[in-house]
């Protein structure tokens, strides 16, 4: 997934001789606490926050080039970047939003922080059926309910609990990938015990093989 | 994991009858576009962000209490919620940051975006050779090196491109988790791919004890 896939295409942009006032009406209508400075040409030249225009309100400052920020601190990146480098900046700068130039040093999007989390919770919120789903498919032979017979022995196995392959089946329904990590208490466990099911489920469909 | 484990307990807050002037500064010095509105004990009485204080400052009010969102317009978690919960919230809301809670409906933290950001991304940095070590441990009488050759070898059946198992060890070494998703393009796909390599693997080692 590469970064103009994650990007909000409907960004807003001011220019650097627009007063503050003006900038500042343009982001409360817009519910934008960052936005990018650009040129006629959409070229990004600098940066400014709502937090810099309270300051710029508070002191009296006219236009935006009084309160921004300057291109060289800007953190950006580039539309055809893999989305996770955004990720990284957000996490590591702490910012809320992060410019996206293409190979012109045009600006075509803005990466918010909560675009980020949608992305990022889409993949937490896959349901875990699906997993088994794609296991099933992958492993040629072993039918649902085989699988789901390992789950509830490997279950057993592992938490000491009893469960039927229909309780097991009942809780993956309901279960997602972010849930499931953190029920497991984190990824490497997780895949622990997918692979304790896959062990078990392959090593009945060999010995089934060989009857 | 909690949401009490992921919020910033370091969060400020202003009162509904302090100046606007002074909470836009409280609020730019400690560079947080949305703060809680609180009375003496902490409890939540109102939700104000920088956007609003523009507002505030442009049309002359004077007070919080007069630009403030009312607490039952507020989006809030409780401290002891899945911290999942507030993934969802911020994510459902587009909100910067949400208030948390206690038994008491006293503000404890604040979640912001880029401490979920944070959070999510460190899941995602997890390097591949950790899930394949994990697999190693469970797969009992399996070893590194005939995981390494199975998994070259599924890489090979599903790519079509040759890669040695040493090759492949160097790929898993430089990779995380997050690439290796965004590489084989989800989630599913990227279990699917470690599912053949552990039916590989096992059929192996169920076919090496049986000589």
């Amino acid at each position: 997934m590469k970064v103009k896939e994650i990007m909000d295409k409907e960004f807003i942009g001011v220019g650097p001789n627009m007063t503050i006032v003006d900038a500042s009406i343009k982001m409360e209508s817009h519910k934008k606490f960052t936005t990018p400075v650009l040129d006629n040409e959409n070229t990004l030249i600098g940066w400014i926050t709502s937090l810099d225009v309270t300051r710029g309100l508070r002191d009296n400052h006219k236009y935006v080039k009084e309160i921004m920020y300057p291109k060289e601190e800007i953190v950006h990146v580039h539309e055809d970047e893999p989305a996770r480098m955004a990720v990284l900046a957000a996490s590591q700068h702490k910012v809320v939003s992060i410019p996206v130039i293409d190979s012109n040093d045009k600006v075509v999007g803005v990466v918010r922080t909560f675009d980020i989390v949608k992305t990022l919770s889409k993949l937490y919120e896959i349901k875990v059926t699906k997993i088994f789903e794609a296991m099933v498919k992958e492993l040629k032979g072993v039918s649902w309910d085989e699988l789901m017979e390992a789950s509830a022995i490997v279950t057993k196995r592992e938490t000491g609990k009893r469960v039927t392959a229909k309780e097991y089946e009942q809780r993956i329904k309901n279960s997602t990938f972010g849930e499931a990590i953190w029920a497991t208490g984190g990824l490497e466990k997780f895949f622990v015990g997918l692979i304790a099911i896959g062990e078990l489920v392959i090593a009945r469909k060999v010995a089934k093989a060989r009857k």
